[in-house]
């Protein structure tokens, strides 16, 4: 395993990362990054483990019991260590499934000595998966330039040559492998656009252009919590990149080209649920400690307001519980949460955030903007009267709750906080996808059954032939 | 065990029952009652197996897998035998938790006699709880008639005599016992209403005024539904009811006079629960089967209402097995669902309920409520113009569709679906008394204390003293 | 003008009703039908002035002044004169558009003859626009039973003879006149099913098959307000009607199959949405009344929720009143509402209800179903009883309160108020419909360049070239 | 009238302003306040007509037409005109409502000495509102800090000194003036309180510490929306600051403490809410466009999701149209806004604000968060790529793609956008206050008396005395 300050010391490599316009010449003291590779490396320190062969992130569940540990562990890795497990499930599922035919033999192998390299070299993996797509209308092959797909221009004895580019990459930066996916199902004619594979992120020819919720201004406690920690996310481009053979776990069975990306849904929402529940509880914590602070939380309405965050945290978190309970097993005998109870978890966790978050601001009142920061409660002209008139009740002072203030600011309404409201409705592809996915996974037959039992049909009826089952 | 035939023979014991302002001579064969008892019936008939000493209802679960099944058989149990469970167990923990003080001995043997006799007699009971109230405002002694809340009247060697009334009790008129209950915490000085005890439904002095949501019609296949099973709801009134020692389980002793209704708190709501879960998979198989009917199941708005529909019953259901998985032991051993996801689930699926009935109307159309009946199929003059009409496309016959229409006009938009409307926003107090229920059982410290680490304060930060902890 | 004694001699006039399976042999005295006939009388005699050629209904709004005097009258009107101002607005409108063409001569004279016919008359009309459809994906001329749009199955030299069915058509027993429209748009090739005019309730081959929320008992008091006054909802079967020559509006212009439903759009929502904003009214007023006869009328979440039903019934009659403000004329000086605020103001009255209805079931408590009835408060065995616990606060006596339930009840739990639920929805064609109209007539290209605007997009900016206009 | 030139000249006062922890030296010239300043110096100039007296401003409308002009006029003018002109209206009306006592002539004369200096000299001024309040369950005279509360600290003959501090005002340190007030009614005992006074914005003792969205870096392409506009938020520390005679406008009577508040209460929402409808059309647009540069406008649930939109726009804009239509006049013949239907169209254009915006993100896609910026697209290195896959379909260009990208994020997903969450929830006070507010104003005992007669309760009934009027 490796500690953060080897972390640290792996990832200047030579990869050409760019932000606002510039190539990033020291990733590790950019005034944007830094951040982002510190946090990377504190989630080593964290699992770091003398004398372990390797984090846990990538281990493969074989039990409801370690779905459910592995729930509890997640709690404290950091979003980089939650993506590497979820890609690495997804390629390992894949294999499984591709396993029934020695036809994909190579890709089978591959994929289990890649599995095997990640863990021993304790490497970080985002998932790339979400292609330019160009004209939303048309497939990959009718699309004017066929590189808004990511496909194949080259097939060599010893690889091939990719170009295309992966949208949406949270953490690219900061990892050392990307796992490249098809974004969808490739039909016949297509084969250039089904390749799967792995690609270091300082290969030649992968350029990221990164964009990040850190914040520009310099004051740690005016932005007390995306200043320690953020991700940047990353458009990826891959401009004539050659992939050797043993890295490539696909390239042109087409139908197999939806595999990865079903495998991948199996297990990235399980992440993203458990975070969103983390938040959902955070918004209840500083919806409470400001209504306190600001002495208002006997107010009925106030509790009221408390009392539906709360229900809503609670209906998440109870959703995610179920998904483990009925937990399923792949053929392989791998364990992954329930997809019906992980989507319904989602899709209401995303879609009601946006109103928790305005009744945390209704609860908070307006220094959520307006309150001055710590600095200026430092200044030495301006500080005390600063500090005399920002103060709440009797035994709460101003530093306390002008950092409840910037926290709540920071949170929900700065860049981190839209980052949130985006990420959190687009992750798993939108709210519609989730409606589609549940619907999907839902026992639609079973309702019907029951509704027309309850209707008192006759057993016998059909749509067309129907007697009366209860008239005299 | 009884058999149904045993059942309706050992109801007509004299019971004075009241609909419409008059007193009912014949309850079984009432127009608006007869269902009422045929399905009480029918739940004993479904449940019979010779030689068994009595039914599942009067069984403590000591196991979360005991939960779990009892949680699956009640999709079996008729609502009388649901609330005699739930009633008696209530009862039971009452019980243990009057045991640790030898000064209640009389009530705890009284209770366990009790539960015996229940079940030995295979007796259904209805938990009596909510009082008339008179003026919200005031307490039971201060009411202007004291008998708004059930009070001893009279203290004799045997036993007692009470007045009162209670509310809203479902099934009443159909069960063999009334467990009534204070309604809620009684002071010092008001030891009169602190009246806990068992009374048959045909004792002296107790008279039941029934409404139902029974049509009014004769037409089964117009009220599908409501025709076949109904239960009415009771306004019992006590006249001076005697009450004989060993049926009394609290008299006087005010520290426990919320004792019951605490305990009738932790087994209501998970009926409630399972029932209202049955229901959403209803309605959302009542949208599917109509829109299929209609020819517009591939219709894009209609299939993302049903996706709403989807996630709302699986939202219920998830929750409600978060509740089974992290079931509660009392001191007793006895395992009881796990009350803040109980108290989630209840809220947020009686809260969107109407929304879900609002998309059910969306998609169904107009002919909810102007399709015309199997009578009017069935008249000679004008049946077959109605039929050639009414059909949907190839393959879906009128009488079918008819009776689709007919069946959600009867869940959702006549009597029974205005009984639902209410039912599920009052059942276990109203929306404002769930959120109250949810607060005090979630963990607001842990969510503060979380909300405090993300926002990095430093550990030792109190609201009087906080050092800044990140800024170098 | 009829007087409503008048009103009911002119409809003994041979029509053939259903319900229940059954022919109606005396309308006016059928216990489900009697009080729609009464109703519709009323609304005779309210508007009966000695000496006046003709009711406010016939009359074409030329001023907004006339529209918001129109539309205060409206409060008065019962639903059939609401409606038959609706249907003979579209007619003239209609005539007018096709005005700018001598083909269409013949209707536009026969169009404005039967207008006068019906003003002279005091007739009542109901406009019958919705057809069988039978599968919703194939046009008319490809159903595998013609019928299923109403067409024309014979032409003869002094009419036509129709056959078809119309559906959802309220208040359609107790009119005069049914005013037949196409329900959408014919191609070429489908003349046969561009059939427009007007046809008698009790012409040869007309049957009327109905269905009501008239209670179907008789206690006038457990349904205050559905025994008092309610209009039966109308499924219409024409079976080789005969039109004559001056009754015929449109016969195969398929180029003006649609022009008659667009001219009916433009009227048809001032009345609904006045009526909702008077529901919507109602609800707050109910909400009020029973907080204050329970006595809660001064806690904070039922004020707050009260709050909220005042804003619904505000918002809602603030955008009808900008519909009136920004009322627009037809090229011949009429003068209707505009389409965007009155379908904005439906949608969301619509949309909204049902969240209305659960705040007032949460307000009122479950005595919305289980109040006794003013019969059993009248029994002489049990009255007295059930006014003791029936009552309020001092000062609301139960049978004040009882009253106050049953209407809730009558108004929004039972089969009046499931007519409410579904009406609100499906009036209006759908929320979904509601929303392409709405879209339809919102000036979008000003929004996108307003948006544009706002983010400082170069003036000459298109979507293929833009230079950066603030960049120094 | 001035110009911008002149204003910008005119706010070189020596005012001491804040931000950051520093004094601000060079306000005009400081990254995060200069387009501030820019911004209210281009009011001045699209305001300025040679020749012309005063700016719009400054008019009082005494009529509905003129209040519907004013309101048209608004969309041109920048935040800091329309303070002003509320502010000053809220004077005004003050003094018109202290006209009736002789005792307060000396502040009626101020006031309107006061309006003439303003609109002679075109100033801008701000209203000084919201007081520190510690802790909120106590009055200003029990707070253990009496300035907690702005107060008259020192009465002298030429005036008062006052202390205090006022939180939330946007633009004051751009404006001339502060116009104090009262935030609440104070009590007899409380005159220190009850001061109301104009303080010139550079007025010894007056400090501003403010906060502000602008951007921190500095593309301007990357934030097309907020580096071009922006307004800071004042938190303003009076310390004793000398007030003379001829600028209090209320000093000790407690009688007229809440005049002041009223009076701003009747003209506030007017703006706030004009400016809500052009965000939320803002919204609209930004939806549709990013849907056309997608390719997605077709979609069919993306189309719903625009007509919500387009409806929730629609309805705040009715609801505002109906309250000018419905304009009430002051005794003095002053025209504002109806209350009820500001006040509703303000709190549902408030509440559903954020659910607008989750639709917007839902349409628009994850590149809101992570398209690359303008001067990625312009590196020579990577722009090319970055334009190749940044490309939308046919003719939709990566800059132009970008931009739109870039402004939605910045106007609902950064700072600003978190800017707006915060300020359309607490403006006017938070959405419990706007309830309270449409509660008070309407017309309640209506909807009560429609409520009874809709129930047919007979007209004689009372609570405690009602016959039943329909029963036969």
């Amino acid at each position: 395993m490796l500690t953060g300050a080897q972390y640290l010391t792996s990832v200047q490599d030579g990869r050409r990362l760019f932000i606002d316009g510039k190539r990033i010449e020291d990733p590790l003291n950019h005034p944007l990054l830094a951040s982002a590779f510190r946090f990377a490396a504190s989630g080593y320190d964290r699992a770091y483990q003398p004398g372990a062969t390797h984090g846990p992130y990538y281990t493969i569940p074989l039990t409801q019991g370690d779905l459910r540990a592995q729930l509890k562990a997640m709690g404290h890795w950091d979003d980089l260590a939650s993506v590497t497990s979820t890609g690495l499930m997804a390629l390992i599922t894949a294999a499984a499934r591709m396993s029934d035919h020695p036809e994909y033999g190579d890709y089978v192998a591959r994929i289990r000595a890649y599995h095997q390299h990640c863990m021993e070299n304790d490497l970080r993996c985002v998932q790339a998966i979400t292609d330019a797509k160009g004209d939303r209308r048309l497939s990959p092959s009718k699309q004017d330039d066929p590189d808004l797909y990511t496909r194949i221009v080259e097939r060599r004895a010893d690889g091939v040559v990719i170009n295309g580019a992966k949208l949406h990459i949270t953490a690219a930066a900061t990892a050392h492998e990307l796992i490249v996916m098809p974004t969808k199902m490739m039909k016949p004619g297509e084969e250039d656009w089904a390749i799967a594979c792995a690609v270091p992120v300082n290969a030649e020819g992968v350029s990221i252009v990164n964009t990040t919720y850190a914040p520009r201004g310099d004051d740690s406690d005016y932005w007390p919590i995306s200043s320690q920690a953020s991700y940047p996310e990353g458009f990826i481009i891959f401009d004539h990149v050659f992939v050797p053979n043993e890295r490539i776990f696909l390239a042109g069975h087409v139908e197999h080209s939806a595999t990865f990306a079903h495998s991948l849904g199996l297990w990235e929402r399980l992440g993203g649920t458990a975070h969103m529940i983390e938040a959902a509880d955070t918004l209840v914590g500083f919806a409470q400690l400001i209504a306190e602070a600001n002495g208002v939380e006997r107010i009925s309405h106030i509790k009221d307001k408390i009392a539906e965050m709360i229900i809503y945290a609670t209906l998440i978190r109870g959703c995610l519980e179920a998904a483990i309970t009925h937990a399923e097993q792949t053929p392989e005998g791998w364990v992954h949460p329930n997809e019906l109870y992980t989507n319904a978890a989602k899709h209401y966790g995303a879609a009601e955030w946006n109103l928790m978050v305005r009744h945390l601001h209704d609860i908070a009142g307006g220094a959520v903007l307006t309150a001055p920061s710590g600095r200026d409660l430092a200044n030495p002209e301006i500080g005390e009267l600063v500090a005399k008139y920002l103060r709440g009740k009797a035994g709460v002072d101003a530093a306390y709750r002008a950092r409840l203030f910037h926290a709540i600011r920071d949170y929900t309404a700065d860049a981190f906080g839209g980052w949130w409201l985006v990420t959190l409705i687009q992750s798993g592809g939108g709210l519609y996808a989730q409606r589609m996915v549940s619907t999907k996974h839902y026992p639609l037959d079973k309702a019907k059954q029951r509704a027309l039992r309850i209707a008192n049909f006759p057993e016998t009826a059909t749509p067309t032939a129907i007697a009366s089952p209860a008239q005299p």
